[in-house]
């Protein structure tokens, strides 16, 4: 079970989620769990320092936390990665929660993103997808089975009917090209905070649930066969998508909202967990 | 100039247009006229059979045209390709309006793709971009020198701001992964046809028009050096993608529209074009 606090030191766990909604909070409480429960023989404990577990800037006018479980050298998941950020500003708040699943070049099959950007209690960016690893247009087999086969485009359908909810277009192409053709990119605007609740417990739990079921079914298992230089691709391509992370998510942000410091101590967490 | 029919035969010619309204039908004259002009000392003439070039279905309730012009071997340009449908159905008309561009290898730059379907006087289907060529996760020059650069991505938002339009999802995830991040791939409904005829006539036509000028001047003139079994990936993927456009595009469509006999003259043309 989780507490609310550490009572060691009197500060935010990462599955603590404090600063969001009951149906959000629920919700990633039980993707966490989920995560964890079912590769429980995958991964190693978290071994990152408390001061990167938890981390805040000097006002704590910007707090966050950072969730890493490295995997067994055997396993084909690498590790996963979960963190939270909040962060009052004069104008609102900004509140990020994220779940993230990489494997290494055992499998070409599509790692998982999750990503929750609040920018007030009406107002949400959702992000949910499994970012293929391998270039569609050329390997039609692959979209087949990750994407066609289990309908993850029906899970985006579910979302889009709803008058609450538009397409969103990250600004940066490069994280566009990165998604797959079936990616949850939605904008979610509500006249009222009980709406979005509503929406998070009705529509996007389900959903949520249910993209993280065909990960664990079909992706996370494992199991590939590689031609003769493709798993040189493979490995080039995730380590773009990795340098990309850093250079257009963290760099961008950490720094400005945490202090040089602080964010470059959570940064190279990070970049050591994808070994760059 | 151009005559409404052949006076020979006393059919339309591709450049006709008969079924479209007029500013739809100026912004098609002038994206072929631009493109045969600026392409001209590539261009060979058109060497497609009357009955390709024009074809209709027994009743004449669907009527068509292909419009094909192969390149100079020492030309970057493959061919550009146009073409008109027109069905009436019981419920109402169909119409779609097409123009393309392909390069060989010689180049790795993207291709041109201008897609008009019309369901009615209200309501089109709107697909204008320049389908890459590359796998842009692994070649971020290549994202960088053709969308970020020229800032493509600012046409697609000049269409978005618009409360008629709307993001387009093709049914088919394959031809989504086509598609660049940039990609104009919107549904435009409109309460009356004058409403249409304006955002063709205001918004639709220059930013159609500045991505020809985009693609002619940055893509059509070819250029590139192939690292050692790049320009194989690249010649896999151009005939991956043609496949499709047969498979998933033609196929399914020309031969319930115009009876077994003619649809598959037509695809015949068309994968003949396509080296197939």
């Amino acid at each position: 079970s989780f507490s609310s606090m550490d009572p060691q030191i009197g500060r935010p766990r990462f599955t603590d989620f404090p600063h969001l909604s009951a149906p959000h909070r629920d919700l990633m409480v039980q993707l966490v769990s989920t995560v964890e429960t079912r590769l429980s023989s995958h991964l190693l404990p978290s071994s990152l320092p408390p001061d990167v577990e938890y981390y805040q800037n000097e006002t704590a006018s910007s707090q966050g936390t950072l969730h890493i479980r490295s995997a067994h050298p055997d396993s084909p998941v690498d590790f996963i990665l979960g963190s939270w950020l909040y962060c009052t500003t004069p104008t609102g708040s900004l509140n990020v929660t994220t779940l993230t699943a990489y494997l290494n070049s055992k499998t070409d099959a599509p790692r998982l993103l999750m990503e929750f950007l609040q920018t007030g209690p009406t107002s949400m960016i959702l992000i949910l997808d499994l970012p293929p690893r391998r270039d569609m247009v050329l390997h039609k087999d692959y979209l087949q089975h990750y994407y066609v086969d289990p309908n993850l485009d029906h899970l985006r359908q579910r979302l889009q009917i709803l008058p609450e909810v538009q397409p969103y277009f990250a600004s940066s192409l490069y994280i566009r090209c990165a998604l797959s053709p079936a990616a949850v990119s939605v904008v979610i605007s509500c006249r009222a905070p009980d709406r979005m609740e509503e929406i998070m417990r009705d529509q996007v739990s389900s959903v949520a649930k249910e993209m993280l079921e065909i990960w664990l079914e079909r992706c996370a298992r494992g199991g590939v066969e590689f031609g003769e230089g493709e798993r040189e691709v493979l490995e080039k391509r995730d380590r773009l998508i990795k340098e990309s992370t850093v250079e257009i998510d963290l760099r961008s942000s950490l720094p400005r909202l945490f202090g040089e410091e602080v964010g470059s101590r959570v940064i190279g967490a990070i970049k050591e967990a994808f070994k760059l």
